[in-house]
């Protein structure tokens, strides 16, 4: 599959002509062909006109077409081969086995929620049957189910370029949720996003959707992102990537004469909490735990454990001290731009100028460009509390750990922090009841709470929660990981008293979709 | 029980100091004893504190605790007999039968609440067992439940004194969901408010919840009101009333540092859609329908029949005859309150003012205080299509028939009307086919369809939707009466490796809720 440069508007390849976008090699600081020149208002307005246009027909279309339609963009990807896969490496500076992972799991994505469409539990199906005799009033037949919401705008984001990119969790579960879908492709790696596009646009043609159903667009957040928020025709907003950006977005959205939901999932430092008898028994495995996780990927992850709560003390001591030992045996990391790395520096920069943080270690260095330095801090329980600005995320392998001389400390902590996507509990059975106290704490404030792991890794299933109060997200009442991402861009709509040849076929009495109904207050398996 | 005029702060009973709010009987103009002097910050920050402290003990308390405070509330609302009835009729000028029936729907909804708190569905639980051989990686063990929000400001709506105020849906929902609640009272029923939170407060100290589980506040909507929605541990609103007030607050809490849902039931003028097979068949029948269902309460409901579709003919001018007959046969109703009379009678100027549309009939007048007296009017398709001004919402009596010269007309009113809480279908089986291509626009634009009906009369099951795109609701993802309300006021946790004795009871292995739960991508029941 050649690279061309161009937008895809449904079936439509399409040169932009604005501001050229020029995708990098961050390993090397080498740009890479060609140039994609960036789209405008009339592009915007092109491909939502198609969306739009696509909506009514798509959504009717039975839950097997689109489960199909979900899998057979997962085998379009697949066919892209290794071009796909090298291309990426090359724009994002991540290694092989990542990006080949990461394939897999957006594959797998796809086909979770062809399963997830199947099932039809995501439509909440709803009959109350008519009461006649009811007095004093009878009863009308009511019948519920979720439709979807409209064309819904994807922001790709830089971190993860397939996962949470084209083809990636907002645009999986907004196909699934049967919302056509407008893309504006990360500017850091265009050429594996056309790549993905150009996989979907197949899946589009071999399905027959209508193609509408999906476009590209390349440009600059201004140009082309903001005319995609604000359109009257898209309903529904998906975003992974700066807090500065989500809040911009969100703004947006709710400034239009029709406010509209976003999705932005934002900032967080994922704090993990080393309760006192686990550190007393495991100081060394649960530092060796907590440095892998940090390191990994450069720390480009938004589940990357930026804080570390522990109790001051001797075996805070030995904690500390294999910490340092093994991040200075760490190498260094290619990290995916220069912005990126330019950020990370500022940030790495400002703890290290901070009078109450003191820094522990820190990982070799490389001459080598956006080289990725792994950096953990120290500082107190006082300190931290007492300046908002050491809250902030430095997105990389930078982690800054807090001593307490309390569980009080641990509790204010806790309330201290701003909504976070995942907390961290490292706890053994006689840490119970401290962690029982801070639990209801730790729950108010995070989407995600693990016992003795490590935030990274997100697994992509039915109970995973990817999301967590603001600023972690713009919207603490949806994931957008997991089978339930799917429920975001769905609204509930009531059929009264319709003859049974006018029902949609999920509320209907014989069930022809055999999917879960909750009957006259009942729930019945299909 | 006696009215104090004082506010409810958890158990105490407390006096304002700012402007006095009076209640007055609108069928009079009498004011009503006694004044209600008005909070202020001060009172908003005890109230919020205080829900607060509460809301951790409040969510920890089990299911089966939740679902007796709900039935207590609607036990100890009965308890307080005619004097809730007589005062509730005083201030609103609703006739008795109407308040016993209101009275009546609100005790069913809240024990209703009770039992969707009972069956557990909301708690959306969810088990991924770990999968420790899973190659190339593991998979943790993961568990998801929904968890509530946070505290809740409501505000009580006008035209529903007990089913959409103090105790009303807002209410009972994000009580059911575990969310402690502070009500601004709507002004215009201000003795009946304190009346119902009386009985909210026994309920309280009867069930042993902590006390800020509950605070009723009386105030000007810029005091009190904006405080309540700008207060940082306020978490979600729920919002019945104009279009104009919904906007404010939906400013008010995208602007907080930290934003927060807001659901603001709004405005609505409820097309209904007479097919012209049905209209040949049963002209009268359906104008005797149709004009019973716009009289009905003054017309001050949400889903008043505000607009009405009509195929211009022969046909259509019988109908039109029998409506002009029915509507001059109606005697006059009184209106809530002067102000909501005012603004009736400046939308009906507005519309006989109006070069486009004529008066078709209206009902008999009366000398009696803001007597609502009923209007239909009558334009043409192109006139309405011309003049956004003619789509706004005339609260009372008043509807405006708009005739087509073709079904394409009928397709470009509905993708011409903003959002609605109901659209309505008069048809016959030889109107099929015509619907059946006008249903994909009424979905998108409507939260309830009915067929055959009229939309006023809303029932509370588990099928309801009362929500819609904007304008009729700030969030079209949810429903303001009806079960599915709860959802509002949650959001999912997960919980990644939990050991057995941390897990909450909702998604444990053994289910001792006897709740559904979905493992491993299976739906079970309990």
């Amino acid at each position: 599959m050649q690279i061309t440069g161009q937008m895809l508007i449904g079936q439509s390849s399409v040169q932009g002509h604005k501001k050229a976008i020029r995708a990098l090699n961050p390993a090397t600081n080498e740009y890479l062909q060609p140039e994609f020149l960036g789209g405008d208002q009339q592009h915007v307005d092109q491909a939502v006109a198609l969306a739009w246009q696509a909506f009514d027909d798509y959504r009717a279309m039975g839950n097997e077409s689109r489960a199909v339609f979900l899998e057979t963009i997962a085998d379009e990807i697949l066919a892209l081969g290794d071009s796909l896969v090298e291309r990426a490496m090359a724009e994002t500076g991540l290694p092989q086995a990542r990006i080949e992972g990461e394939r897999g799991r957006t594959m797998g994505q796809l086909r979770m929620f062809a399963s997830v469409v199947r099932m039809g539990k995501f439509l909440d199906a709803r009959i109350d049957p008519a009461l006649p005799e009811r007095a004093p009033l009878p009863r009308a037949d009511l019948r519920f189910q979720k439709i979807p919401l409209g064309p819904v705008a994807v922001f790709g984001a830089s971190n993860f370029p397939l996962a949470f990119s084209v083809a990636g969790g907002d645009t999986a579960s907004a196909l699934a949720a049967g919302c056509p879908v407008v893309v504006k492709a990360h500017s850091a790696h265009p050429g594996t996003s056309e790549l993905v596009g150009r996989a979907i646009q197949q899946a589009v043609k071999k399905c027959q959707m209508p193609e509408g159903v999906f476009s590209l667009l390349f440009g600059a957040g201004a140009d082309v992102g903001g005319a995609l928020v604000a359109h009257p025709h898209i309903k529904a907003v998906g975003f992974t990537g700066s807090r500065s950006g989500g809040v911009a977005l969100m703004n947006i959205a709710a400034n239009r004469p029709e406010p509209i939901p976003v999705y932005a999932e934002m900032s967080s430092i994922n704090p993990v909490f080393i309760m006192s008898n686990k550190l007393a028994a495991e100081a060394k495995a649960v530092a060796s735990g907590f440095v892998a996780s940090l390191a990994m990927g450069a720390g480009q992850f938004c589940t990357n454990p930026g804080l570390v709560v522990v109790m001051d003390g001797p075996d805070c001591e030995a904690f500390l001290q294999q910490v340092a030992e093994e991040t200075q045996a760490l190498g260094t990391q290619t990290m995916l731009s220069p912005g990126i790395y330019q950020a990370y520096c500022e940030g790495v920069n400002s703890l290290t100028e901070h009078d109450g943080v003191s820094l522990l270690a820190q990982s070799a260095s490389s001459d080598l460009p956006n080289q990725c330095q792994a950096h953990v801090f120290v500082t107190q329980a006082k300190t931290f509390l007492a300046d908002k600005g050491l809250e902030g995320e430095v997105f990389g392998s930078t982690s800054l750990v807090i001593k307490c001389q309390s569980l009080e400390e641990y509790r204010q902590l806790a309330e201290h922090f701003e909504g976070q996507l995942t907390i961290t509990i490292q706890m053994n059975d006689a840490d119970s009841d401290a962690v029982k106290a801070l639990l209801p704490v730790f729950e108010r404030k995070a989407g995600r709470l693990l016992c003795n792991g490590y935030p990274t890794g997100v697994e992509v299933c039915q109970a995973m929660v990817h999301g967590g109060p603001f600023p972690a997200t713009s919207d603490s009442r949806s994931t957008s990981v997991g089978s339930a991402a799917i429920e975001r861009f769905l609204r509930p709509v009531c059929y009264q008293d319709f003859p049974a040849s006018l029902l949609p076929s999920s509320v209907r009495d014989d069930n022809p979709l055999t999917i879960p109904q909750l009957v006259d207050s009942k729930l019945k398996l299909a």
